[in-house]
């Protein structure tokens, strides 16, 4: 059944002249394996002239690497990406894809991405890696916003991985808009909350790209209130940029399992792309 | 009647001695006078020991040296203030007011500050000078929140004046989110906005203390719709950090006229300090 894991990808692209290469086969699928094969199937959505939101974080950039290695073959032409990250930008440009942003192309055809949580109504959230706020503006003006998950990252309500749900907040006086947070969600068995520290600094506050710090949220077990009011009482809070719940914004969730199987979830309902 | 403009001030600290110096008497009041007349009204009611909001502007600059004044005298003890932008935190720094952040005094005893247009239920349009993020925060954090004015900030409807109402964003793609804010307020008469941009230079953006840029609403004939509503909305919009409407959160505004009338309004109703 491993022998198959990739090899029968249905191909909906028509221009596809040679055939792309599937992703490497492997005979125990790592998560990072599944990772791929949900990238590699969305990308298979993508079509020449697209201008297409590049994600940011260890599932998408699979998809920047397939994009890359389709322009390279000439099977895909005319792509504009509008990466959602410095980082994502950078790894962009190195596998060969043409760059823009929203205020040049402020409609993007299709955009591709990962996540941290996708819960059943296709809410995510988004984030962990520090982009959430570009990566909610260019997926909020994408026509089709199509998720790439393994397995992992399907919960039944948000916050329920016991991850962090992310919030961006502007430096001046973090500690009080971490107390307005706190406020917000006091009464909460298990809550709590901590100012992101950059990685083997933890006197150091992480910085984003927009040069702003992160407050990340633990539920333990999972948000259980209306998410959008959650969403808008977090948003109402000064000095709050925005928060890594992304609501009613994915089209669809491509799911690689770890029997082999990829599954896609959309509004319509789910479709069994490759049975495990 | 201009004789005794100033010099009637009901004075509500008790510890006042020896007592402090009255504004400056002008037979003529210019609009300047009149902003210095209600800064003294609001300073009147701190006292020594309080932890106070120090407003940014050309109204609130008035009740900075007032305080700075009563501190030197030694009329005024124990003062902290925390300084809405770097602006005021240099003013303040000069004038010998001994200063903090919200993070060290999370509650504000009094805020004093001016306001660029008030409405009759002391909704207020602040940020003009730019710092209306800091300003809402710490104002936000305040038990009493005293706005200083002169009557030509008083409208019917905010943005009634003609003057902008002032959205703060990150500036990643400053141009997206613009249209945004266009497209939310498409279809109503008269309704334009711009980019803030640098005096004396039009190609460079404005840059606020937070380093975001601003966005400049302006409405031909005030806001109409449920102020409520249209704050929820421009929150909502990826990319905008905060908006310089600042509803429900005065606790009274003093008011100085042309005709030497101070008056005070609050939630109980209006009250005349000095007749004109």
């Amino acid at each position: 059944m491993q022998r198959g894991f990739c090899s029968t990808v249905i191909r909906r692209r028509c221009d596809q002249m040679p055939p792309a290469a599937d992703p490497p086969l492997t005979t125990t699928p790592t998560q990072d394996d599944l990772k791929r094969v949900a990238a590699y199937h969305a990308v298979d959505l993508v079509q020449s002239g697209m201008v297409l939101g590049l994600g940011t974080g260890s599932t998408a950039v699979h998809a920047l690497d397939r994009i890359g290695d389709l322009i390279r073959r000439g099977t895909l032409r005319d792509i504009v990406g509008i990466p959602t990250s410095t980082k994502t930008e950078a790894h962009a440009r190195a596998v060969g894809i043409p760059l823009s942003d929203l205020d040049v192309h402020p409609v993007v055809d299709l955009s591709i991405d990962g996540a941290d949580e996708v819960d059943p109504h296709l809410n995510l959230i988004k984030g962990r890696g520090g982009s959430l706020l570009r990566e909610k503006m260019i997926e909020g003006a994408s026509k089709r916003f199509v998720v790439i998950v393994d397995e992992t990252k399907m919960v039944n309500l948000l916050g329920g991985s016991g991850m962090a749900v992310p919030v961006e907040v502007i430096p001046f006086c973090s500690k009080f808009t971490m107390s307005n947070l706190r406020r917000l969600f006091s009464g909460i068995p298990g809550f709590h909350l901590r100012l992101r520290t950059t990685p083997g600094d933890e006197m150091t506050p992480a910085v984003t790209d927009n040069l702003n710090h992160v407050i990340d949220l633990f539920f333990e077990d999972g948000i259980t209130s209306d998410l959008d009011a959650v969403s808008d009482a977090i948003l109402k809070i000064v000095g709050v940029v925005e928060h890594g719940m992304f609501l009613g914004m994915a089209t669809s969730v491509i799911v690689a399992g770890k029997d082999g199987g990829v599954t896609e979830i959309n509004r319509m309902g789910v479709r069994r792309i490759i049975s495990g």
